[in-house]
């Protein structure tokens, strides 16, 4: 296959009960991860978008964390509710979902 | 903490003996994890490169895969010995590290 045109990223990042930074996984990324695949599969998405499950993103306080490349854009608090509009607008559509990124110092 | 220059995601998927996939754990990708997170830290460079380990990143023939954004430049059968050489051309010198990248519809 050649190389999609979207390389997206989902944190499944887990820490201890406690742990001071938490995680992905603690923040509910599982169900978040399902999704994406979920929905690739359904929209049969599969020679254009490639999806992976990664361990820390950096932005742990920001769980869910989702980053897109090539364009690097980098969203934070990302829930199941949000996967559909990530697929239309920007990975379908090639337009970021502003409301989503998180902060440019949040890596 | 501002975008990365350099983010690698490292292969870490494995499956069951005998899978006709194989797999990047199978192909030995775990000292390679071991050695990328070494070096990154051996090397200071927290704040210009992002190193994670990932689920499939597809050519697992290839295995192990290491894929570098935002260039979105996939190297193949990397092994301990590589490591230093991508750190110093790729992600330190902005110079892709020809031998080793994967053919263009590996992905």
């Amino acid at each position: 296959m050649p190389r999609p045109q979207k390389h997206v990223f989902v944190c499944a990042q887990s820490r201890p009960a406690g742990h001071p930074r938490g995680s992905c996984t603690e923040r509910g990324c599982k169900p978040v991860i399902d999704e994406f695949f979920r929905q690739w599969q359904a929209r049969n998405l599969f020679t254009t978008v490639s999806i992976a499950q990664s361990s820390c993103l950096g932005p742990c306080h920001l769980g869910t964390s989702v980053v897109v490349y090539p364009e690097g854009v980098m969203y934070g608090n990302v829930t199941i509710d949000d996967v559909s509009e990530i697929f239309e607008k920007h990975l379908i559509g090639d337009e970021v979902v502003e409301r989503l990124v998180a902060p440019a110092d949040a890596w």
